[in-house]
C-alpha cells in the first residue's frame, strides 16, 4: 500500500491561523451581536487597498493579455527581467548593495519560499529557529523529517530553539553550539524587534565561522522607521558567503491577495555535498524554481515592478505611513504593559497582565473586547505570557481597538 | 558546514525546455534572417489571447481590490468557495461524478501539484512512470531521493518505467509487479494519446487490488473530442479509494501566463503510515497547504471563475476549437509517417524519418524549415525516434508549418 508522509502526523494542532479562526467564528456564532463588534487585530494581513500606481498596472497588463499581440504565455519560471532587475537595483543596488539581476527568484510568496527552500538541503542539517518563531519554519521542518516529535510546550526534538526575552530584548543571542541552518526574522515576526547592524555582524561572522547558512526573512524591511538599522542581510559584509533572503511585495504593495515575493540567493553562497565537496546553491535554486513552480502570473509581476516607480514608491511610503501610524496608537494603548515592537514593524509584542496565559489572554479579549489578537504562545513556548496586536486596520478601526485595549487593561 | 540535497546533483542535463530554449537562441543569433522565420511548435505553450470574458472577469477583480470595501487580502490557502464550488460543480458534479466542493485545491500550476504532492506522500513507495514521460514526474522524485542514479539513455534507478510505443499505441500496459504510486497523464502529454475508459478500469482495478495510488494528470481533459474517453479518472467507480488527480487552466482558458489549477483529492483516499496505520491523505495535502502555500491571487482566481460561465464556456470551446483544427492541419502533413495523437489532444507525436534520431531531427526541423518541435528523447528513452510537434499556434502558423513539414518530408 501508498505510505504517506509520517512526519506529518507529527505536526501538532492546527496551524496557529486556523485554530485562531475556529475560535473567532464559533464566538460570532454564539454572539452574533458582538460579531458586529469584532475588530481584528490577529492574522497580519493588510486592509488598505491596492496603490492607484497598482491598480493602473494591473490594468494594463490585463489588456495585453487581451490581445494576441502582447498576450504572454510562460513566462520564465525565475520572474521576468523587468521585475528582477527592478528588484535587484531598487532595493539593493541603489543601496551599494551587490546584488546581480539573476540572484533575484521571483515567487509568488515568502511563505512559499521558506518553506521550498528545504528542497535543495540536505537532512542532514542541524537547524536553529528563534522562539517566538514564525510557525512556517518549524512546521516546514518537521515535515520534512528534521525533527523528532513535539513535547507538551510545542518544542521538537531535534530542532535548536534560541529563546528571545525580555532580558535579551526578543533578538537571539548567537549560540554557543555549532549549527548549519539558523532561520532570522528582522524586523520579527511576530515580536516587532529589529537587529543591529552589530548584532547582524555577529550573526555573519558565526555563519562564516561554521560554514552556516542565514535564512533570513525581510518580508517587513519597509516598516524600519530608525536609521541604521540594516533592510537586508546582504548590508552585512561577507553574508553574500552565507545568507539566502526572503522578502515579499505583500507588506509593502499590500500583495496578501495578489501574491508576490522573491528569494535572493547569492551565486557565491555555497554548501557541501555529503562528500565534503562545496557547491554553489544557486543552480540548485534554479533547477528547483524550472521544475516544480511555472513562475508568478505576468500580470502579478507587472504590478509588483510599479511599486518601483516614483508614484509607487511614494504610495508604498504612504501606506506605511499609515500602517505605523495605527502602530503607534495601538502601542500607546498598552501603556503599563511590558511592550516590545511597534517602532519598526507593524506588530506590537505585549506582557499579558496578571499573569495570563497567551490564550487566556486571547478569549478575553475575544470576550470581552470583541478584540482578536494573536496569541503569543502559537509562536513558540517563549512567547508564552505574550500577545501579539497587528497595526494592520483602518485608521478607526486602530483608535476604537486602542480606546478598548486601555479600558480592558486598566479597567 | 550546511548540507545541500545531494539528490540534485543526480539531474542529467538541463530540464527539457531550458535547453530547447538554449539550442534555438544559439541558432537565431548566428541565422539573424532565419531567426524571423521561427515557427514555434515546441513547448506547449497556448497563443491566443485571453477569452473577453476572463479579461472583464480580471478588470472587474482589480476594480475590487482599489477599493478598500471590496479588497481582499490573503485568501483561504485552499481557494475561495466561489472557485471550488464551480469546479466540482461543473467539472464533476454537473458530470455525475461525485466530488465535494473541499476536495479541490486551487493552486498555481499543475506542475506545482505535480511536484509537491510528493510531501505528503513516503519515500518509501515504489514509483512508476509511463516512458515518455513528462520531465516533471520523474525529476521531481530524483530531487526527493526516490532514485539512484541515471543510466546513459536517462533512466533512474529505482523507477519503475512503463514502455510506450507503437505497439501498445502510446498507452502504458499494466505492470506485472506491485507499485505503490503511478503516474498517469490522459490525453497523454507528450503523445497526445488517450486512454479507453476500459484501459482505466483496468488500471483502477490494478491499484486498488494493489492498495497503490494513481496519480492523474488530466490537464488536457478540454481537448478530448471522441465520445466514451473519460475527461476524469473520477468517471470509473473505485477511483475516489485510489486516485488523486490534476486539473489545470493553462490549456482551456489559456492562462500559462495567468497561472491557475486545482488538485483533487478524495476525503476517501487513504495511505498506510510506516506502522502499517491507514489514514486519510486529504488532510495532509491540506496541512501542506496551508502550511507552504498562500493561495492564489484573488484576481486569478476570479479570472478562473468566469471560465464556467455560460459566455467563458462558449469561448473555451472556441478556443479548443482552434487550436484543434491546427492539430488536424499539422497530424496532415506527417502523412506517410507513423503518427500518434492529435485527435483528442493539441499533441501530434511522430516517427522521424529515416532512423533520424531525435534530437538530429529537432536540428534538421530548426535549420531546414525554422520550426521548433520537441524531441521525444527529452521525455524518456522509449521517446527515442520520435518527436512531438504542438498545435498550439495561429491558424497562419499552422498551416506555414504544415507546409514547411510537407515539404522537409517528402522533399
Amino acid at each position: 500500500m501508498a505510505f504517506l508522509n509520517d512526519n506529518y502526523l507529527k505536526l501538532r494542532a492546527g496551524y496557529l491561523f486556523p485554530e485562531i479562526a475556529r475560535r473567532v467564528n464559533a464566538f460570532c456564532e454564539s454572539n452574533p451581536e458582538a460579531a458586529m463588534r469584532i475588530i481584528r487585530c490577529g492574522i497580519g494581513d493588510v486592509t488598505e487597498p491596492l496603490p492607484s500606481t497598482v491598480v493602473a498596472a494591473l490594468h494594463k497588463a490585463v489588456d495585453e493579455m487581451a490581445s494576441r499581440s502582447t498576450f504572454r504565455g510562460y513566462g520564465p519560471e525565475q520572474g521576468y527581467e523587468f521585475l528582477r532587475h527592478a528588484i535587484a537595483q531598487n532595493d539593493f543596488r541603489d543601496k551599494g548593495i551587490d546584488i546581480a539581476d539573476d540572484e533575484i527568484f521571483v515567487s509568488d510568496g515568502s511563505k512559499c519560499d521558506c518553506g521550498n527552500i528545504l528542497d535543495i538541503l540536505g537532512h542532514e542539517n542541524s537547524i536553529a529557529v528563534m522562539d517566538p518563531v514564525y510557525p512556517v519554519y518549524v512546521d516546514t521542518n518537521v515535515m520534512a523529517g528534521h525533527t523528532g516529535e513535539a513535547n507538551e510546550q510545542g518544542a521538537y526534538a531535534g530542532l535548536v530553539y534560541l529563546p528571545c526575552n525580555s532580558a535579551n530584548g526578543f533578538v537571539a543571542e548567537i549560540p554557543s553550539q555549532k549549527v548549519d541552518l539558523v532561520y532570522l526574522c528582522f524586523p520579527n515576526n511576530p515580536t516587532g524587534t529589529v537587529a543591529t547592524r552589530a548584532q547582524l555582524e555577529a550573526w555573519v561572522e558565526y555563519a562564516l565561522k561554521n560554514d552556516a547558512i542565514l535564512l533570513y526573512d525581510a518580508a517587513y524591511e519597509a516598516y524600519i522607521s530608525e536609521p541604521g538599522i540594516p533592510h537586508s542581510i546582504f548590508e552585512i559584509p561577507g553574508a553574500r558567503e552565507c545568507a539566502i533572503e526572503f522578502r515579499s511585495f505583500s507588506k509593502n504593495g499590500g500583495f496578501t491577495g495578489v501574491r508576490c515575493a522573491f528569494t535572493v540567493v547569492p551565486k557565491s553562497l555555497m554548501a557541501r555535498t555529503r562528500g565534503g565537496e562545496k557547491k554553489p546553491l544557486h543552480p540548485l535554486w534554479n533547477r528547483r524554481m524550472s521544475t516544480k513552480f511555472n513562475g508568478v502570473s505576468y500580470i502579478v509581476q507587472r504590478a509588483a515592478e510599479s511599486l518601483y516607480s516614483p508614484e509607487g514608491k511614494e504610495e508604498v511610503a504612504g501606506i506605511i505611513a499609515h500602517y505605523m501610524g495605527n502602530a503607534q496608537i495601538l502601542r500607546q494603548a498598552t501603556g503599563g504593559l511590558e511592550v516590545h515592537g511597534g517602532v519598526n514593524a507593524p506588530y506590537i509584542w505585549v506582557k499579558t497582565p496578571n499573569g495570563l496565559t497567551s490564550w487566556e489572554m486571547f478569549d478575553l479579549m475575544l470576550q470581552e473586547a470583541n478584540i482578536v489578537i494573536t496569541p503569543g504562545s502559537g509562536f513558540g513556548s517563549a512567547g508564552e505570557g505574550y500577545f501579539r496586536i497587528s497595526a494592520f486596520n483602518s485608521r478607526a478601526n486602530a483608535e476604537e481597538a486602542s480606546r478598548r485595549i486601555k479600558a480592558l487593561i486598566q479597567g
